[in-house]
């Protein structure tokens, strides 16, 4: 459907992003609606919205996943679009119809891009034939003559990774470092993999043993023009959730960058993508492999907006008004570094949530930082939501003036009250391989087992 | 004297800025000394310092601008090198030549730069002879010809203004609008002169009727290179104090700046500047007209920053350590707009302070707002010092943006327990003519007045 003018919007999340969508539109002039669970009455973007709204009781479930009381709250506060952030129903194709179906904007891609990238084959399969690199592999099941398989093994380079097309779960697969080794591991899988799904189809990819964790922006408007913002490093991770975020990826030469910004903007173009977006790429030995697309804003974000100097939420708003973006490609250029630490209410050992009330909330500031949290002095972190409450982002003219400046932000950051992972990020920051820059997306639970060992 | 490493630094100052300086000291890696009144015990730069002191009573006299206390303070820590901020003793050529000939480092200029810009006379002399433009004039007494006198006024450009020589306090001078008015205003100036200063001799200058004040920031290292880093435009104040401040001066071109910025850098080159500084300037119809030379990190520093990604007093720093600036005047480049208002604990109509304690105090944050502020909750403002309690700065890609983002920011900005300017600045940054841009240095008064006239 055709985009329209909208006044009033209504933000279908909570905490940090909730704030920082309104901080947005605000500053477009568009009036904003909070809708909030009972646990969050109290949060910063509740209290200064034009409306707020309750919908809800704490659990999720009942409040920001339930799209219907969204859609009705949006229709009793006369509110004619909305932002869904991240998390939540922001990737719920079927949230995305219902809204547009209501006559509603929904801020964000069509249901059918959602849906699209909400299967990973299909959306593995689309980017590959919009020339988006995906790994290097068989491309379907393997041929019956070792000689064939030899050849493809040699073709797609040693380590391979040998997988049962039934497989899943970690089983069904054995990485294979040489040729030497191809053909005992192609006999052993198939049998197993016959013993264990019934089915002895194999399959081989590329092994990437170390890869780094590589995302792209893309920022797409209705009129066509698709656009790369440059690459975030986001390889800090545990348990598969970020940690650290920087930008630019330290040590991939800007060249291979703008290829492959080029091809994921060309992706854009070729599936009529609209709206902000993430392609998430691994990146080991020159070879990017893309794993999926994410469909909305994501939480680091703001590392992206430091180096390039673009609203990333503000362009999402103005996308979804029909507006034309007004930069050229040609014009985005990467600015010094920026570097993001998630600050989560946990304990910095076990990991372990740490809700409660914060008493004490002192944020640091001066050159280079940015803060985005919905906390003040006061604030009760809920033990319903994730354990976010807060993001500390530096930009610096160079990587060791963003990660010094880091540093002496998270030192005066004072909170008390609730656990915090402050100290982890204070010695990931002062870790020389960190420091370094380029770790892969294993290495910091590899520093946290080495850290557990006494 | 040549300058030497040092590792740890004496901050001669409180509040913002001192705060401002331990950031840079510490992202630097070098560790920092607080002096601090009785009253300032609590401030948080004094919290977060290695090392703090307490030098005297509230008074400034008996503390801040206690020059023997300050290095006996510095020798008693061990700091190597003083930084005195703005202020205090920031521009007084005898402390700065204490604390050299005392064998420490002073951070900025020599004891003679600042003693020859703090003399108006000699500055505008010296800086007329380096290139930099002053107010177009007489140059020295009037001739007693009529016919001269006009010759002259039609060179300079009316309007000009007869002064006498001996007058001052706003006494013996006339403004002259045009070539008719010229005889008679230069019969009764001089018959005045007479009169009141015993001494007939008059000279003229062109009259700035509604200038702008216009500045041009430089950083000079100690081998030789002298930059500038772009115009301030801090046209709004009241009394003689700036209340707000923006980079670029809206307007003016980029070449016209180029031009002056590079003319005050050549002007630095051939005094032997070093260090930071500000050239100062009046600005009307596409004159320039030199003020004076701040030899000082001044309050509006952070505009630049965001403007030019330079971090100011990391330079400073750098400077005085030795080091060659990194930087090539052909690399700086003026990138979007920012604006800092300056957040005084006072009331917002009468102008008084408003000391006490500050119960809430809730910041700002999100995209392109830097907060600098020694204040937190429970902080109480002194009535000893200035008013100033913090400053938000935002930055965006456009003027327009900009103040967008400092009105969202503003909106935010909660403090309870002191009133505060904020209102004032929302209503400034809601003005049509500030909007557009280019308002001069008596706007905000006459704004003002209208303002308390019913």
């Amino acid at each position: 459907m055709s985009a329209r003018r909208f006044d009033r919007v209504l933000i279908a999340n909570r905490g940090e992003i909730a704030l920082r969508i309104q901080r947005a539109c605000r500053a477009l002039g568009l009036e904003t609606v909070a809708v909030h669970s009972e646990a969050d009455a109290e949060s910063r973007h509740v209290r200064q919205a034009d409306i707020a709204l309750c919908i809800g009781p704490a659990p999720a479930a009942r409040s920001y996943l339930d799209a219907e009381s969204l859609l009705l709250a949006a229709r009793a506060t006369g509110a004619s679009a909305i932002h869904p952030g991240y998390g939540f129903l922001s990737e719920n194709a079927a949230f995305a119809d219902a809204v547009e179906d209501g006559g509603l904007t929904f801020i964000g891609p069509t249901g059918a891009s959602i849906r699209m990238m909400g299967d990973k084959i299909t959306a593995k399969r689309a980017m590959r034939d919009a020339g988006v690199p995906c790994v290097p592999g068989s491309d379907g099941p393997l041929p019956p003559e070792m000689d064939a398989i030899h050849a493809m093994a040699a073709q797609v380079g040693f380590p391979v990774i040998v997988k049962a097309s039934g497989g899943g779960g970690g089983r069904g697969m054995r990485v294979v470092w040489n040729a030497d080794e191809l053909e005992q591991a192609v006999t052993l899988t198939a049998k197993e993999a016959q013993q264990a799904f019934g089915n002895p189809t194999l399959y081989l990819e590329r092994f990437m043993q170390k890869p780094r964790h590589i995302e792209i922006q893309v920022l797409c408007d209705t009129h066509g023009t698709a656009l790369w913002l440059g690459a975030r490093d986001c390889s800090l991770q545990r348990r598969h959730q970020k940690v650290l975020e920087e930008a630019p990826a330290p040590g991939i030469s800007p060249d291979i960058i703008a290829d492959i910004g080029e091809r994921c903007a060309q992706a854009c173009r070729r599936i009529g993508y609209r709206g902000a977006g993430t392609f998430e790429f691994l990146y080991e030995d020159g070879i990017f492999a893309f794993i999926e697309m994410n469909t909305r804003v994501q939480v680091e974000h703001p590392i992206t907006e430091a180096t390039t100097g673009i609203d990333i939420v503000a362009a999402q708003l103005q996308i979804a008004q029909g507006e034309k973006l007004a930069i050229r490609q040609q014009d985005i250029a990467t600015l010094g570094h920026a570097i993001e630490c998630r600050i989560n209410a946990e304990d910095p050992r076990t990991f372990m949530p740490s809700p409660g009330r914060i008493t004490s909330w002192d944020l640091p500031g001066g050159p280079g930082i940015r803060i985005d949290t919905h906390v003040t002095a006061g604030y009760t972190v809920q033990p319903y939501y994730d354990s976010l409450i807060g993001k500390v982002i530096a930009h610096g003219a160079t990587r060791q003036q963003a990660i010094a400046r880091l540093r002496v932000a998270l030192a005066e950051m004072q909170v008390q009250g609730v656990s915090t992972n402050i100290p982890l990020h204070q010695d990931i920051l002062a870790d020389p391989h960190f420091q370094q820059g380029g770790v892969d997306i294993h290495y910091l639970e590899r520093w946290l087992a080495e850290r557990a060992t006494p």
